[in-house]
């Protein structure tokens, strides 16, 4: 047996389709798991275009988001056994923290990280691995990897949104639509979706948005102050992924009471430029770790049975397979889809 | 009985003593006192220089922290009576907000603010009147108006500082040395003091910083990594005055929980620039509008007799007249004092 994954060679170009890579000798604390589904988000898009920095992993695999069933565990795991429908996550949770993992390929020495997820097998960490529900299928189960924790996380975690409260959610990718969501469940009383892509807005109307807004057509600050008679909102989410929209997002909210939270993670170099005045007077802003969210926690939270399912497969696009993940990735970059789906070949879904 | 007072005419000018300002009659919610002692601080020399954009209400009166003593009160004042000696402050606290007020005076209208302080005798407005304590004396009583609360307030309001911390005073002005004495009273285990002044340096050592670093002289990362073996400071606080200022503050916090709070109001249209990630990270700034303090709470915490006086006396300058308060202002923005104080003819002290 052995593993195929795409893989960033070289920067600014496509990933490769890599076959015959071998699978290591498992170490205490690593998992070799089979994938299901994985996810595509937007740190792939920077790390693939070389934003991040100098890559000093070259070549190297990625993805950080998927479904995936346990095959075998190296000495000392504990958490998970074979058969175990799993998620894998980013985001560390129990069990050992095993640290990155190197692979012998037709063409040299491969780095990984404590998990990568853009192959059919693939050797985790033990702590990016999360014990997947019955009730939740492998492939919106994908989403609790990444854009579900930190999406419901940043609303759940770090505001305190309440239905007498206006929110604003900037930039409707997985990370956003899952903030929509989790204000959604709030009950938030005004519930403001932004983004410049008019498929993306009428799925958030769709979704519980009461006002959606095109910067593009409408300056934001205009229609803010018409739906809010003059006032702006209590709360901000950003997830648009650059330093111009964090400050977008800022500008809308409450010049005395407002707070901003942010997962964009924008290209190394670029600079958040903010009046000091303004966070003087009483405006708040943050940034976010995975929306300070544990994806154990979530997952037990959705699958409770008093809380309605999530519209999680509207999140989705439809399949892609793993040699089609060059186009899944451009697809996502020019916004065809929230949330690019690669499918690995003989899941058993 | 006429006014005299020190009045800004025109941005980047020496204030114009002018005599002969007639008193108004109150109107409710005003408070004519008789001023003793009045501070000079930051917020001044900024408008002075026209520092805060443009000034649409020259010619104007200023100053915002003094001790007084209540001469008469408009209508409905009910929080101070004649007799009353005060600290006035451009804090809010009880009683009404009875807004500005216009003077007559031989060179026409004067405008003031709810509170102003450079001046013989003034109006202002009952809500920043706080009544002051036996035990203070008037002159150190004049910090409770802007330096105490802002600075002590920084750090007992906006930080959790344990006898564990590390923390950082960046800026060693009235509000700066206040946030040491309040350090210095939560028994921080490491007490930083930074600016570039080498008697302040001396004035902070001898109040309690264990550590003083004076840029210009060491790199102040360097200082911080060498005392804290490696490791960051859990807090910082800034007082010294620029974005830049600010964003060093920010660079010597710990990446993953340090926590910022700068209460410098930079001259307008200048930005603080932030690398987002590191607020990703975990990295927290806040600013701080006077503390969040109350200093009618804090007149009583520093009045209990539990608690040991507090140096203040150190942190004020020999006094000056009212005729020499350029000269005041030019010693504090040559940094020759930590905070100018005027005293006022007449005073019983
Ligand atoms: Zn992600
Ligand atoms: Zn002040």
């Amino acid at each position: 047996m052995t593993i195929t994954a795409a893989v960033l060679t070289q920067c600014g170009q496509p990933l490769d389709i890599i076959e015959n890579i071998r699978i290591p000798v498992l170490k205490p604390g690593q998992v070799l798991v089979k994938i299901h589904y994985t996810g595509i988000c937007h740190s792939q898009l920077m790390e693939i275009a070389g934003a991040r920095g100098e890559d000093r992993y070259l070549p190297h695999l990625l993805g950080h988001e998927a479904t995936a069933t346990v095959i075998d565990t190296g000495p000392q795991v504990t958490t998970v056994a074979p058969q175990d429908r799993v998620v894998l996550s980013w985001l560390k949770g129990s069990g050992i923290d095993a640290g990155g993992c190197v692979y012998d390929s037709p063409i040299g020495k491969l780095n990984a990280g404590a998990v990568t997820t853009f192959s059919d097998y693939s050797v985790v960490s033990e702590n990016r691995c999360y014990r997947l529900p019955e009730t939740v299928g492998l492939k919106e189960g994908v989403l609790f990897g990444c854009a579900l924790p930190t999406g419901m996380g940043m609303v759940q975690n770090q505001l305190s949104l309440k239905p007498t409260n206006s929110i604003g959610v900037i930039g409707l990718g997985g990370i956003g639509m899952a903030a929509l969501i989790a204000a959604v469940n709030c009950q938030a009383g005004l519930i403001i979706a932004i983004d410049t892509n008019e498929d993306k807005l009428a799925l958030a109307k769709k979704m519980g948005a009461h006002v959606t807004i095109n910067p593009n057509t409408h300056p934001a600050a205009d229609i803010v102050a018409e739906v809010t008679h003059g006032q702006y909102l209590d709360f901000a989410v950003e997830a648009a992924g650059s330093c111009r929209t964090i400050e977008a997002a800022f500008s809308l909210i409450n010049p005395k009471t407002g707070k901003c939270v942010f997962a964009s993670h924008p290209p190394k170099g670029d600079k958040i430029q903010l009046d000091p005045f303004e966070l003087i007077c009483g405006k708040t802003i943050e940034g976010s770790w995975g929306g300070g969210a544990d994806p154990a926690q979530l997952l037990q939270q959705v699958t409770c049975c008093d809380n309605p399912p999530l519209p999680l497969q509207q999140l989705l696009s439809d399949d892609y397979a793993l040699n089609e993940i060059n186009q899944a990735v451009a697809d996502l970059q020019q916004q065809k889809v929230v949330r690019a789906v690669i499918r690995l070949p003989g899941n058993g879904d």
